[in-house]
């Protein structure tokens, strides 16, 4: 853990240049819309350590994966969130020396992310080599309201009087870090440069997606527009203009830097320079301050919907905010053929694609507080990838319409980087039917069961039935050679979780047979036939499994196990590593990591979370006790479940630690790794953490829970949820919940145990119970 | 299986051209001797299939390794074995055109490998697309009686008027199929191209080796040196002469091209192309004949050492002698820097660097068929290597001196491919430590104990105790994480093989500790303080793990079980799989061959043939058919142990068919690969199936026992074995035993149990036993 920045409930604050840490903070102070992207590389040239970052939703680029020797079935690429030309660059000269951060002297820097209003903005002197100084402020975003426009702000205040050159450009000569062969992954297939503006049109290798970059700007000089003609410069991979102006002491130049993004994902290829040209066009028009409102309106309507406030404690207040801030720059729901990539736009690794992260993720945290059409958007993605998933299981062996949807995709094809992962991470195609079961039991729209859930749950049961095979040795049901979520062990066998949800799955598809069957039996006869379903052959084996399936478990400890024969492993404890050790990941050999008892992330406990209502106060909680103790928390993705369960179990400064740990994991970067980007995913898990932990929320068959507590150092938090589209706004002191519904007619809540009607628009107070009573 | 070839007892023969059998047959009639080897790629150019291939010992590329997420502990490079500069192209063309059997008529095709006098010829007809015809004749070999030189004699007959253009040269544009990122490993540093002669320097990238190609050649018609001037070809890369020479029917052409090959690991850099220059020079002076006849000279000394002879069953026959006959062309034992890779110099996959398969496999065939200190020498590449194991082991996390040999070595620093093997196939530490063992027993040479094996037996023996953790569950020790040499696991614990051989190898230690320290006290005082040796504390902590060590057993069955849980996989046998899926490892994927019960090669059975003493013939029986019933065995490395069991079990009909799939493997491409190589280390495994298996040969405490059985084919085989240097000829018939031995005093052997005297140069013949009695 790593305090730097400023804490503030509103921004991220960086309050001095330290270039060793330029990498962390473009990670940190990305900004986003939704379908680009761009990490916090600065405009002006930078010589230093930086990982350029500029991209765009699904753009990408399938490189070949890199094995030692290749055997079947290994996923043939990987696909790459592409670093796109950069559309960002203005570059400064003073007396023709490049004004470069990493050769200057800075003063008063102080970089912010104001997330209220989704303006990236940052300031400093600068005293150059031979002595000339400037102030340079630079305000930038990418537009919330109009998808394709970026915009920047860049000031120059002359310190002394100097000569000042302003070059603000497009250029398509860049790179991935994250490339397997060192490949160039675009082609620049057009430049051309006219006075105050440019066009660039790139083109991806091998699948050809084209994106045209349009740039308008104007120039000013202490608020006037400067007249001298500019120089175009256009060289095949590059287009700007170039503007020399004197500036006086005091006196300031300002450059407003429109830029249009569009890419062949939305227009016909031969469109594309005339519309990037007519949308920059209108954008220059709007000007900058009308663009900036309408982009600050569109966040206050989202904060509207998602904010968390917390009272009294601005670290915990500035970590959700950044969490959910995030969360709404890459994902909006607008467009069914995106998905929400572990790094979002915020760097290279995990290649922007989509895995079970989002269903075990993010969906729990779109469902409560977006439009119910955004979680059935990323279902119907899964839905229209089905075929796909069957093919892909069908690789590995499979029959009879069998699926295993891939562990990471962009096409719904398997695309990972690692065989390993891809083989035995089937526990994913779980997640994937759990998200659907979730989706109904908050919004209760059973009805897409018989549209689309249906046929996915029948192709993940097959999967199941044919991947448990029978044991004669235990007599059970088995499930061999898998990874669970917990990424530290490889190839185990009965993985509790895993076993778990793979039961889960083939009940639920036999529960949602019989639903469809009764409600919509035209619907379910025509599923029957396309997917030539042997009704009962097919269920009887199902039920068959699940009643046998074998689960490791320890008699004297009255545990689960989290795979066959993990008690035989040395049992130390995370509390027992030697600090100098951690992480772990960095320190240890991969061996050594696979042999020893450190838990990743989440496992067992990630499937008492899912299956709660099974288990007792007591169960949970030795569980919990067991797990925590051997949990390095080295994914991103563990710290938010542990700190649900720990408030479930009432231990809530542990809740409280690791809703910290997982809240500013990156803001704090506690696992040395926030350089390369952002754990956009895992940050619905802070936000679960507070709703589902603190908050106590939970949803069965469309009725909500509650059961709130409040860490000491909170005097109160709030936070919304939607309830099939409507807004709750619920409160929580030390004193009482207060509840505040928007809907059009009461609801029930139970809060505390007891039913409560909530009417809309009136405020509902209610004593708050110190120790809720176990569920 | 595949029978194409022509059986016969001393030659491997082609009859036909398949274009398609092209790449196969480089490999087969591949030649070698120890320094330098050459696949069978034809002379002249060949447009077609073709797998170019120019090997030298010990001349190798540090390849980066290909991974899809660098994890701590992977190995940084893969080392790969060089295709070098072309020396053996002669260019033909008639009439302008280029001779190229791609594009040719092909007629009288026949290629012939004479292992008796290890040469290559080839002749056949070829009709040119505009109609003239020639015969062509080459042969070449590589001098067993000068390392350094190749020789070719290529005849061309004009069956029409022609003319003929005959160019001789050496490239050094050449790459390697296998390179992970399509480099180029060679830099030619220089050309010289004279009047019957040439030279090119060679230099490979990174760890530059240096590799001068000397040639000189001598161009007759119909016996005559052709007097007119060859035209010089010098490029960057390649070097040749031209000679133009008009035929008429009837008449011959013939080249003989001498080429000298040396290398920076035996000369200084400087000198190198005088020195190639000098060899060449006195290779041509000496001529072909002379050259060929020295050569042969060799080969006949190698046989009578070394030759196995079976009557009556010509496949047998020739499948014996090919392995002979491969390996002693890979590896002479007359450089202690050299090693066996396991393709030799006939393919690139597997890198021509060492395995265990050195210790497991050629050793036992060079200890009983070369002298000594070959054995002593392979032993001793080892002792190098300690300090880069105890390294190795270093990385992984291991302390105080505990060694982990690598998988895959040139210079004793670990460079696989696969991370999962390196980190789990840790077993290969015990091979390394019997090899010592095995030849302590063979040669009684204890001494080596004092001088080098104790050392590296006190860091295998450190490492199995680290590596050993102790499971609280079972009260026994375990060793997890794992892959035995059945590489169709992977990550297991407790595999049977590899903690049968840690505990050996711990007891093997404490043995050779009291024995160093009662033989030779001063050098044990020497070691203890070297190794920094805490004797009691040590080796009580060995003893304690030996002692508690948990071995996974099967109640029911009375079976060892290869690891923890095998029998929860489903027990189909390799006789239930359909022909069109094997090999396995071509139709299925890889995680479906991890959750298959099928074996790639021997494992339960490796430790049982290893430690057969302890076992009754009883217990051998029933492992050997629970286990050979799931082999498929699709390592090389597998058939010959399971023939030597079937044959210690009297299963005689089983151990030939096992022993013409080992012996046979390559001949007949079992395994569908030989075009990449072959499988040359294995191929001690098919002498070892004769003299271990059908002979019963066992050496224990230097004394030699015999339990010879003969199959109904065979009218009689015969094999010899050195006993301390000294020859022994075994001779089996269905109606007796005889031996004849050539040492300088009698000795004692134990023929069916009982003990003989053999006195040399007398032969002994003892009646045979049916059914020799059980051991």
């Amino acid at each position: 853990m790593n305090k730097y920045l400023t804490s503030d409930e509103w921004s991220v604050i960086e309050e001095r240049f330290d270039p060793g840490r330029q990498e962390a903070s473009e990670s940190i102070f990305s900004i986003g819309n939704g379908h680009m992207g761009q990490r916090a590389n600065f405009e002006e040239k930078y010589s230093g350590e930086t990982l350029p970052g500029s991209y765009g939703a699904g753009i990408y680029f399938p490189d070949k994966t890199r094995v030692g020797w290749w055997k079947n079935g290994y996923p043939e690429y990987f696909a790459k969130v592409l670093n796109s030309p950069n559309w960002i660059g203005i570059d400064i000269q003073v007396n023709g020396n490049h004004l470069d951060l990493a050769g200057c002297k800075t003063e008063s820097f102080r970089r912010v992310l104001n997330m209220q209003e989704g303006v990236l903005s940052r300031s400093f002197v600068a005293t150059m080599p031979a002595g000339e100084q400037i102030r340079v402020e630079a305000l930038r975003f990418v537009s919330m309201a109009n998808r394709e426009i970026g915009v920047i702000k860049y000031s120059v205040t002359a310190l002394k009087n100097l000569r000042l050159t302003l070059s603000p450009y497009i250029d398509g000569d860049v790179k991935n870090k994250d490339s397997n062969y060192n490949e160039q992954f675009w082609n620049i297939l057009e430049t051309e440069s006219g006075k105050h503006d440019g066009f660039l049109l790139a083109q991806t290798r091998k699948l050809d997606f084209r994106v045209g970059f349009a740039m308008k700007y104007r120039c000013e000089r202490n608020g006037r527009m400067i007249a001298t003609e500019p120089t175009c410069v256009k060289t095949p991979k590059y287009t700007g203009n170039v503007i020399e102006t004197e500036l006086k002491e005091g006196e300031v130049a300002t450059v407003y830097k429109y830029v249009a993004v569009a890419t062949s994902l939305d227009y016909d290829k031969n469109e594309l320079k005339a519309k990037a040209c007519e949308r920059v066009s209108a954008a220059y028009q709007v000007g900058f301050d009308a663009l900036l409102e309408a982009h600050k309106a569109k966040w206050a309507d989202i904060w509207s919907h998602s904010d968390i406030v917390i009272q009294g404690d601005v670290e915990a207040q500035q970590g959700i905010r950044f969490n959910i801030f995030h969360l709404n720059q890459t994902y909006t729901g607008q467009d069914e053929r995106f998905n929400i990539g572990p790094k979002g736009f915020t760097g290279e690794k995990y290649g922007g694609s989509t895995y079970w992260d989002t269903e075990a993720y993010c969906i729990p945290f779109f469902i409560s507080t977006a439009p119910s059409r955004v979680t059935r958007n990323l279902l119907i993605y899964r839905y229209k990838h089905l075929q796909k998933a069957i093919e892909n299981a069908g690789k590995l062996g499979f029959t009879n319409g069998a699926a295993l949807y891939p562990m990471v995709t962009m096409n719904g094809e398997e695309c990972h980087n690692e065989w390993e992962i891809t083989f035995e991470e089937i526990h994913r195609n779980g997640a994937i039917a759990f998200a659907i079961f979730n989706y109904i039991r908050h919004t209760e729209d059973e009805k897409y069961l018989a549209d689309y859930g249906l046929e996915v749950l029948i192709g993940i049961a097959r999967f199941w039935s044919q991947r448990a095979t029978f044991s004669h040795d235990k007599g059970k049901y088995v499930v061999l050679g898998v990874t669970g979520p917990n990424e530290y062990e490889n190839n185990v066998n009965n993985n509790w979780y895993t076993n778990t949800i793979a039961c889960w799955c083939m009940d639920y598809a036999r529960e949602a047979l019989a639903k469809v069957k009764s409600a919509w039996p035209k619907r379910y006869a025509e599923i029957v036939a396309k997917t030539n379903f042997a009704c009962e052959a097919e269920t009887s084996r199902w039920l068959e499994i699940c009643v046998n399936m074998h689960f490791p478990y320890d008699e004297k400890l009255k545990l689960f196990l989290q795979q066959e024969g993990y008690m035989d492993k040395e049992q130390t404890l995370a509390q027992d590593l030697d600090v100098s050790q951690r992480p772990i990941n960095q320190h240890w050999s991969w061996d050594r990591i696979l042999r020893s008892p450190f838990i990743k992330q989440a496992d067992t406990l990630q499937g008492i979370y899912l299956f709660e209502e099974k288990y007792d106060t007591e169960f949970i909680k030795r569980h919990f006790e067991f797990y925590e103790a051997r949990t390095v928390h080295e994914s991103s993705l563990s710290p938010c479940i542990h700190s649900i369960l720990a408030a479930r179990i009432g231990k809530i400064d542990k809740a409280y630690e690791l809703y910290l740990r997982t809240s500013r994991l990156d803001l704090d970067d506690y696992n040395h790794e926030v350089d390369e980007g952002l754990h956009i995913t895992s940050m619905a898990g802070a936000w679960m953490a507070i709703v589902e932990g603190f908050g106590g929320k939970r949803v069965r068959n469309g009725k909500l829970f509650l059961n709130p507590l409040i860490h000491e150092k909170w005097q109160k938090y709030s936070f919304r949820i939607l309830l099939k589209d409507h807004s709750l706004q619920v409160t929580v002191t030390k004193e009482y919940v207060s509840l505040l519904y928007k809907g059009p007619e009461w609801i029930v809540v139970n809060v505390y145990g007891d039913d409560k009607k909530v009417f809309p628009n009136e405020t509902l107070k209610i004593e708050r119970v110190a120790a809720p009573p176990p569920r």
